[in-house]
């Protein structure tokens, strides 16, 4: 018999897991550097919810894992954290505001896969439910910065607002029964290009005189063209904001639409300069009304934790968890080396002991390919005697300690 | 429209939430300690995995959530992290061995609904694949000790041999085609008592003569009986490790069976002295064979994070994670304050900022209800005179800093 994994799906082994355990754990202290606090949902979820409108409508059902439990209730796996979190928000209105959570988990699409792209992934999402305030847009923008940052990527996030382009649209003779139909096409800009996308609107009917707005790409430009409307004072004061706070990243990108339709204001998306977008967001002012909740302003962003190890598995290092390794010379030397080894870890040392009752030799070349930095083994000598070698796997040498003295040694592992 | 979360799930609120991640983040620090390394692996597997002979078994489809996928596989989601565990240890023989992984991760069984008892709920396991010594196992009891000494728990750590349980049987007069019925009654000792176990072993005509044995529960009787056979010394170099290593909560208990079939050798069970029990294993050598591998011998055990969570939700108290409120005495305030706020977070700090544009007052408020430990206002005064006050929002004390001495305003806040 010969298992394997399903379709579309990956294991991560330790070495690649650690990786991505690094990245979470970074995204996770970051958030919570800021006040954000965790929320954890169900990953099946009733279809009605999923397939609601405003977040998938009945389409989803193709696109998504959908099934019927026993009790021929119809569930589905979540396929993003908006949407349970909108549920959430919609149904405990006695949430404190405003209510800043994060969740990282895997999420689930029926879409073909193809290279870099996964059946069940993991996302990273950050959201402020309950402000209207352009404040709080930016302070998910610093989150964004401060993450990718700490990550030492470069990148740039891209900031748009839907409201903005509706009143483009509008101003270039776009009926308002085709604004979506035109930021489809407009969607399509970073892959098909201008011309492309100008046939397409063409061929919808559409005024193609928007995409020269678009092209032109300047704010000043969209000011004029605009005038001091409530949706432009709002993207000028985020984008002050964030050039104030020495956010350089921060780009303004009139092309950026965003395929999700229930974002009403700014939008974003974080890209590396050489590379894929790794994550996005925006506001959607309706959608925890949509599911019933009270009228709930709302903002946030989501990383996508499988693209960001793609691009970081290759320069990421991550150490073993343990930084000495203590064998006993034989058999019978296991309970004094057991003992030392105990020690050591209440002084908060990472410690691996012999499982597999290995030579000492086969010991040390272990930790070594471990890159374990400490070795000390274990025998008569330092039974009887009650002195112990710690040696340095990478350079050889060693140093002695009385075999009680663990806070001798702790202070040589830690300064190591 | 109002929507719930699915029949027998939940949704874990910041709260919860928070002492959830406390357990696990306890968990995972314990295991790395002792070299235990990452592992993640599908929420869904194939069908024929969960049904492995070995593992669930065809009548496992009653169990689980079962289902077929649009290209009409049969899929799953896994109800345990053992059997995806074998499966990668069998379809990748260079791991490394020892290969030493931990899990933390959602399983799924379609069991009734009861109180405490859930459909979607999280374990944490550890597991040792490629030793066969008895040192495996008993560092699978360190660990576990590890975890419920650190989360302050009475507890003890139940240890039997299903070697000798057995042999014990052989001795017993059970017939070898007996031994799994038996244990199956056996098994059920702590619900419904020896007497009814009789009964039913009666029934199904076993000799009850192994109920005595059990009920005298003595590790030098056992040795008496048995003689010194393997899996008696075993045991015994097992239970004198623990003893001399300090863990006195682990204790010899003949009438640990284990309702798992492919248990081969010690047996564990977590249990709180007064609650229930949070966690098992043992030895499973066989497993990995099954699911294709080369001969494996493999040890581990699983912790039950929401029964630990149960048990420690009321005493548990897990703060905020910021440690200070910056808070614009008005809007035109808001980008000096968010400068501030950058910059102590730039030291480390938690820093919570106000996107809600309220008044200072309902900012303290706030904060005090969080439990925010420090309050910075930033007005006029604080922008033209360059010096802040930082208040402590528990005694109302204020002590005044330079508004660029963030590492002054960061020392109060570390130390305070």
């Amino acid at each position: 018999m010969n298992f394997q994994v399903v379709k579309g799906m990956r294991d991560f082994l330790p070495e690649q897991a650690k990786k991505k355990q690094f990245i979470e754990d970074l995204c996770r202290r970051t958030f919570e550097r800021y006040g954000f606090e965790p929320l954890q949902s169900p990953i099946v979820e009733d279809f009605a919810l999923l397939a609601a409108k405003g977040s998938g409508g009945e389409a989803i059902k193709e696109e998504i894992y959908y099934f019927r439990d026993k009790g021929e209730r119809e569930l589905g796996l979540r396929y993003d954290l908006t949407v349970p979190l909108a549920r959430i928000a919609a149904s405990n209105p006695m949430l404190q505001k405003p209510f800043k959570r994060y969740c990282i988990g895997t999420v689930y699409r029926y879409d073909r896969p193809q290279a870099k792209r996964y059946r069940e992934f993991t996302q990273a999402d950050f959201d402020i439910i309950g402000s209207r305030s352009v404040l709080a847009d930016f302070e998910i923008l610093q989150v964004a910065c401060d993450v990718m940052r700490a990550l030492g990527l470069e990148f740039k996030i891209k900031v748009n607002s839907r409201a903005i382009m509706e009143e483009l649209a509008k101003k270039c003779g776009v009926a308002p029964g085709q604004v979506r139909d035109c930021f489809r096409s407009i969607d399509k800009l970073d892959k098909i290009g201008p011309k492309e996308v100008g046939k397409e609107l063409e061929a919808k009917g559409i005024d193609a005189k928007i995409l020269e707005e678009i092209s032109v790409n300047s704010f000043e430009k969209v000011k004029e063209a605009l005038g001091e409307i409530e949706c432009v004072k709002e993207l000028e004061e985020l984008l002050m904001l964030a050039k104030e706070n020495g956010m350089k990243e921060v780009v303004f990108d009139l092309s950026l639409c965003r395929g999700l339709e229930y974002y009403t204001g700014s939008v974003f998306e974080a890209a590396l300069n050489e590379g894929p977008s790794v994550g996005g967001g925006g506001r959607y002012d309706k959608l925890v009304e949509t599911y019933g909740g009270q009228p709930s302003p709302a903002t946030g962003m989501s990383f996508g934790i499988d693209r960001l190890l793609d691009s970081l598995e290759k320069i990421l290092i991550v150490g073993p968890t343990t930084q000495v390794f203590v064998a006993p010379l034989s058999r019978e030397f296991s309970l004094e080396a057991s003992r030392l080894a105990t020690k050591l870890r209440k002084f908060g040392i990472g410690v691996e002991f012999d499982v597999m009752e290995r030579s000492v030799g086969k010991n040390l070349e272990y930790a070594k390919r471990r890159g374990i930095a400490f070795f000390i083994a274990i025998g008569e000598n330092e039974t009887k005697g009650r002195r112990v070698k710690v040696k340095e796997t990478g350079s050889g040498t060693e140093k002695e300690f009385g075999i009680d003295d663990c806070a001798g040694i702790a202070g040589l592992v830690k300064s190591g």
